[in-house]
């Protein structure tokens, strides 16, 4: 099961980077693409028509401000979208957030946080997706996050040295 | 002069109205569609492509939430794209508002007030981009707005009555 | 595939119906229960952790104000959680957006928008991850999305009667 | 046809440069002005109404804080006027943005978004505008229109590299 | 000492009556007038500038949304103006109190609080400013603000009722 | 006539600074102190209760963050009291500005902009304070005023070489 | 020991009078007293110096918009003082918390919800302080949350009837 | 008697070593901990279960974002919990204020100031919390707060040399 990783312009892609790290930690294969909602209307349009039968099963989509590129990839095709809002200079993302988050009844986008965490978390919902019913994801995910785990509990002890 | 008056839904219709009455009061003719951004975006595409060919001169587009429907046409056509921020009951319109104004630099929408005021200003403000080319229109307006201060004038004398 | 509906209180019931509503028109099967993040802590850790067992693919979870029940039960499993967040008197659910969207990275919230837009979407979300795998949930999912469009064409002639 | 190019402080041309620039891309013909709303009210409404006389098709303005200067002039004249909100210290912009888009019924602004990116779109909506009644003006714009989109193709090309 | 109480629309007359019935209780003599920033930018003009000769000694100005009323009328006078900001539908005043209180350097408005509050402080904060050489206005604002602390003490008692 | 400038801390002498050059530059006596309103209450209540007694026409006091010294002062004498909100590091000054410009009916504070427009503006609003009685500082302010604005209209041919 | 239940004014007991039903529900001892910051500052003083004497273990304090009034108390004495930010009408009460919460090192106020929550939980965190030495109190609040938690599953089971 | 100082992740140390500081200041002895929420779920919960048992008296809780940990803790014990809101990049801590603050009826958090300023306020709170039955933490607070007093009055002394 195959991933697809869009953002709306390549100045996004040192957000993004971090959402393809760590799909390879998780092993999920992706595409990764611009499609600038804005600029690009025509390719956003086919490439969100055409998603399914590329055999996607998730798409990730990354843009800031009035971030049309996650709602508008939802408004075209039934595969899961996950919207990251990129951090912006004027008003710190929640312009970002809040354009693809309130998205009207009838076509969601599953939203993650603004910025970096943002980023990573999109990579590991997408695996989540996947591992619905996909049981060596899942069993990755679950290493992943005993990892996590014993990485934070580590971090307690590295406090008190 | 043609404008083309588009909501995002139905629902859009109780504010969107102000604008309809706005444009007869300015003799404006107009073309009034629901186009859903994220329901029918093969029509939003079509729409926004059309534009030029079918006469319109300026669109006004008002949508509400992560409202994607004036940005999706702007990045469609060339023909000027008003916004109008429709007020929203859990986040009060500011979500329309930074959904529709924060747009990217390459496509602009110009952008009006939050709600009822911004309806008819949009109607407003189209007449006035007519008006750069069409003295008749501008005459229009210059009428409108002379009325519009008597009216304020004569506001203040009731308010001594 | 079953999905299992949580929320809150039994105050968001009101919200929640509107999920519960939207899963039954995509023939999706859940369970629905309350569990308060902050009244039974234990029974949510307890839920969380055996989620998988008990063979939710997903779980959707709303909740108001400081609203922690999607995060902290997507820290105790990782099948995929979706998080509703309930429009508050105070502050009109921006509190309940921000807390259940700001994630740290590692423990993703497929967040979605406040309020009754928001609750549809969840199940409509749920159904999206659901149907990756299971072609006849893709398949009533394209049959919904082709309904609506419908009817949001519909409502345009409507609009000229 | 002629664009007057207003900002309220001399500080505002590292924003304002943007939309000169982009006005040249565009071979739109503008003069250039400095017009404090509150240092030189005489000036701003002499202004104001001199310039449909003064052939002025548009006028954008560019203002910050308690930004007055766009809605000031659109006060004076029914020459469309374009307001660029410029990025503030203290609050980011948002002050700008809400003093400049919240015009009440009768006198509106065409608001784009927030600093650089706003001031780029100023310059585009104003030769939206004025190509209404003017093919040459529109011909160029869709000519940067495609060159803007080839480009962002060629950035997705870039990314594989 | 006489005080002008100017409203940008009739519409605000509900808010600034309180500010006139508390002018009246602090025997403070008043011209209310009607100003509309945009409607009336001339009789704002000719309004502040003769403010001084017309022996204003304060001017209180109400208004709401890209509330451009108090900030320009300030451009034109050096009489002290105190801005009232409306309360708007949709963004519950917010845009007014940032048009009015984020003035640039160089030409202040005294803001006081956002609705019912502020129109009545506007009325003792003029009072304060024509008390600083008017003995008797200061003798009327101390008996008033200790038959406040009475009342509010009295209030205490009632309380145990 | 004397003005009193009041902070809240050493820290916000930075700030206040600019109003002291203000103050000179208007040619308006003024003591400078600090008194904090959370360390010295005592102190603050003995101030604002001599107010008067020690001849002070006009209060300006800054504060950031839970900013309570304008408002408090201001519960202590009839004296006029202007507010400056400082910017604070987490939210930008908007928690001081709403802290000092919220104040209950019966208690007015004065508020300016945030920051350093609004510690040069609160010079100048106590100028025009005190101007209404002051025939000297009248002079001086329509004389500053004019300065200002030649210097605006200088920096517009500035922008032309 | 003893709890004081101070409020700004009158119209704050719709709110506190939660607060007060729950301090008898934890069978807590107090006063209820109106105390307004900013039209009885002396009363405040004198209160919050001799809070201690008075044998107070902790002070709860509500209030709204520019809310002084838990601060001041705790600039005056070192027993612990929760703040209860009131609800208001232009701002939704977001002034009161940041007024409330946003206090400077040295003199903290232990601040709770917006609202009716929050009027309910001051009363339980009182507990919870003097429960720290007190065990019967300790017991109470175990009964308490047990019982709480107790229902919270009851309306699991009543959700299925 | 004890306090517990947890963090949520080991970058929250250079925020909460100044309230390790305080609390050496104030003479509080402290154990402190990272505990994720979302981490670490299992920890968190058997820390709250045992932190009567284990004699804590106070437990001080910090994190940023969707800053469940307090909250958490909250609900898994009655021992007093204080919260401290960390700054966030893209929110400002907005986020992680509202996460906190915002909690339901039943279960408060003892909530203070965003960053710096709350980190040391939260040492002092916990202290005054302790004060109520330790009459030595009380005059150590005594003390410490005459002595923040008269730094206060000595630093306006070092403004006028």
């Amino acid at each position: 099961m195959k991933v697809a990783l869009v953002m709306g312009s390549i100045s996004d892609w040192s957000v993004v980077k971090d959402t393809a790290d760590m799909l390879e930690t998780l092993n999920i294969e992706f595409d990764k693409k611009i499609i600038s909602a804005h600029r690009m209307p025509n390719e956003l349009q086919e490439f969100g028509q055409n998603a399914k039968n590329e055999h996607y099963s998730v798409i990730i989509a990354a843009a800031g401000g009035a971030a049309h590129l996650p709602g508008m990839l939802a408004a075209n095709t039934s595969v899961p979208v996950i919207g990251i809002p990129v951090l912006t200079q004027a008003l710190s993302g929640i312009d970002s957030l809040l354009s693809i988050v309130q998205m009207p009844a009838g076509v969601p986008v599953a939203t993650v946080a603004v910025g970096k965490a943002g980023a990573k978390n999109a990579a590991i919902l997408a695996a989540e997706m996947i591992a619905i019913s996909d049981p060596k994801t899942y069993e990755r995910l679950t290493e992943f996050r005993a990892q996590q785990t014993k990485e934070a509990i580590a971090s307690n002890e590295q406090l008190h040295e």
